[in-house]
């Protein structure tokens, strides 16, 4: 039998790559006693960007893993770096998103039951009623507001509300298909993943499935992405494709396609969770 | 051992989807003592076209392979088809375009050179001279026709005439960076494979390797197609992909692409000389 | 939007290869007024056995499809076929059996569901009750009968009793962690579809993700299989993999398995019901 | 264009895991004036081993590469720890092993060639004359040794002098088709590396084409592993596979398969070279 995680603190660290940076937070990590259990950074050269993820236990640690941000303030301060600090004991709480197409959702929450994403899911948001049973049968609450054309600015700002009452963490969009506008970005407060029913940046917009079909691709994909006000332009997490061929209608693409959006956001959401991301520019650092 | 591959004839047909096709060119097959070894077809539902490959073994056909498209003619006539007859025992002639870049190019004359792939390699013609050494470790002559933006129509000229005193059936682009003009193509008078370094239709045009470094992407692909008068807008004939990462720089994406290429563009050249390959409208069908 | 499939009927044939066979079958599906879909068969040249799939619409066919068997025994006797007829309209009646874990049946039934896979199915039959809750959510008889070293031919006598009762026609082991008696495959009276937890023949027998780990290979996968008295020695449908590293715990290759898992049975699934497979030997041919 | 690496340093540690090291380790490059540009580590949570690779730029390093094992051992003693020191401007000398197949030894040297290997090769070592003309084209010298089962310990000692002379520091076994006594591997003084044509652990032993032809698989594998004394039970490196169907015979999976073996070991030689590999028990730890 695999041996279980302990609990452990994992730190993620942004800022320009300058000589001794691993050397400071790994000696600082040691004297407060933490063994570190994972380690990983990445410099761009081109852009002279350092980005690292280091995970330690906390067994022996003789600081409070809610103390450690004020400790580490002065080493972030000398490197000028942006940080953030997560302890694995705290399950994230994401908010679900979602319109008629069940199948990311219930693969999401399927996962979440059996302990496979260590997650809380306060609340599922929907513009359609469709998911009801899902939410149902999970036992969690369900809120539904339609949206129109018109409704659009005042619908977002019910979903935004009703995020933030569940003081949720991260929101994912589980084939949640409106696009979200610049302000809900802007007034949400916590990282919104996509997942985009293509191989981005190919197929952009809408129908892409009609679109690669028409093309005659061989290979067909889904993106999960960070959203941005840059429609599928935000940061991509996670891709993956599967074979297609002449046999394959536009509707075996869209079956194949879902196997592959659920995979692919269910991968992007552990990674996440996992505080395995880092984004800088429009790209992302994946640690794996 | 496997069993060696009989002497065969290929038919190609394409015409719009009736009844009894199957039935008539099967038993047109039968009638003069040929056995049906492979035999596949595909109607588009949307359109309406039907796209069909037999292959027939010679042994005990009570006709020349030559006579075949004449005996053919009438059938054809009644379903208003399209249709081609290839011999197994013909070996194409291919005729090769290469730039600097010499690794496609390698790549197809060792497969040609262990009968994986059974051509004929007439010429090698380049707007350079570096894979001169590889032409003459397969004793292939090497025609060199330099070109800029100035000479560009006289080059093209010359580089048909010698394709054509060589009776090229195909011409393969193995990394020629030189984009045929409308003119080329309306006068070579045969198909002409590329390989495009990028998953076709994402990043489209220069650099694409630059471009998915920069857009971020964790997949990289290349991209077989037919050449057309709309660049990298012919039908796709295979493709394939890699995974990348943030450690990526781009020119490890260039490295990987490479084995990709070479690998994209010989399963489409592999599919074409065994008249695998239709095309109909923007697209192909292959059948495998 | 794609286009809907039409009623079709499925024709499969098992015999020696002759000449004149795909004529002799297109031609008797022509004079009956059918317009052939799709055809595909294989010659193994080795052992020179003959299998095909024709596929062909019902609009216009001048015999009802229930008429077929009995028109084609003619034909099927001058070349001494094995041959099966199967309607489009007819969904198979599958069975399904599952222990603990359940992550296969959940995804069958949600493909069930969603109408991508057009079956019905009649009853679900386990050796523990962990999967009542499923059954209830759709709705299907859910029978339970617990199994004991002892009380095994007799819990099998139970179990085939009400496979049979619901008539089922396609058995799918959905990680159903009892090993079938010879006696249980001799009386079952129908296919078993089965899904092993490795890349057979790789890692046979009990815990293979345990073994995978311990062996240290790079890349693990699944087998989807037909249940033959050879414990997993029966013909392949469809195998899948996956890429491991050494930061994957047992833990986390039994968690990337399962998606496999469901994934490679989905689609053996997929094709047994859509007649594509035919079983020779200890080897199948997949007409996909 | 990419940055051009930097001179640089690896360190491979394999020690017990214990509080500090990566701390102490880090203290010890920063203190000498290297920046780390990659680290990674691992802990094997069921036998508490710790595997670590760090990397550092020479560039400001206030001590000569040469004398970093004399000043790294005194914290190699505290930590009872087995370590490598590799400087990034010292080129392996790589042996080549090869008989009659060309391919993957072909490969190496255009990979050599265009310099994505950074290595040396001083001399190819075969028991055939087959190859000869690929050693001419890359003007490596070449040394023939036939054997059979009588002369084979006469003819490993040659082989073996003969590698010694070329100080070869890496031996890489381009489907060399005799198997190593583990008397040559006693005495060969370095690691060797081996491509099996099979998905280890399935098909074991000779023709693993023909195996994997006959059990029906629908994928096939190369494994790229050490050599040892258990006969394909060496450490694995790198693993990958490609899909096969029922039209493919045996001579198809041996082509398919040459594709798989190159790229496979191409892939273990370079991760080998740049310090990637560290081995322990029966497994490796892959630092990509």
């Amino acid at each position: 039998m695999a041996a279980t995680r302990k609990d452990s603190v994992v730190i993620l660290i942004h800022c320009k790559d300058r000589k001794g940076i691993v050397a400071r937070v790994s000696g600082f990590i040691h004297d407060f006693g933490g063994n570190i259990l994972d380690s990983d950074h990445h410099t761009d050269e081109e852009t002279n960007d350092f980005l690292m993820r280091m995970e330690f236990s906390t067994e022996g640690l003789q600081i409070p893993p809610s103390e450690i941000p004020a400790a580490f303030a002065p080493i972030a301060k000398i490197f000028d770096m942006r940080y953030e600090v997560h302890s694995s004991s705290h399950r994230l709480r994401v908010g679900m998103l979602v319109s008629k197409q069940d199948h990311c959702l219930a693969d999401l929450l399927q996962r979440h039951k059996r302990d496979e994403l260590c997650i809380d899911v306060p609340v599922i948001v929907s513009n359609h009623d469709t998911c009801a049973s899902w939410a149902e049968l999970f036992k969690i609450p369900f809120a539904v507001y339609p949206v129109t054309k018109e409704t659009k600015p005042q619908q977002e700002k019910q979903v935004i509300a009703q995020l933030k009452d569940h003081r949720v963490e991260l929101v994912v969009m589980a084939r949640y298909m409106q696009i979200l506008s610049a302000d809900f970005l802007a007034h949400i407060g916590c990282p919104v993943i996509n997942i985009h029913h293509s191989f981005l940046p190919a197929f952009i917009g809408a129908n892409p499935y009609r679109q690669a079909y028409e093309r005659g691709v061989k290979i067909i994909g889904a993106t999960a992405h960070y959203a941005t006000q840059d429609l599928d332009e935000g940061p991509i997490i996670e891709q993956d494709v599967i074979r297609v061929g002449h046999r394959d209608t536009v509707d075996d693409l869209v079956r194949k396609g879902r196997d592959l959006e659920e995979i692919v956001l269910a991968r992007a959401v552990r990674r996440h969770i996992e505080h395995r991301v880092l984004v800088y520019g429009k790209k992302t650092v994946v640690f794996d």
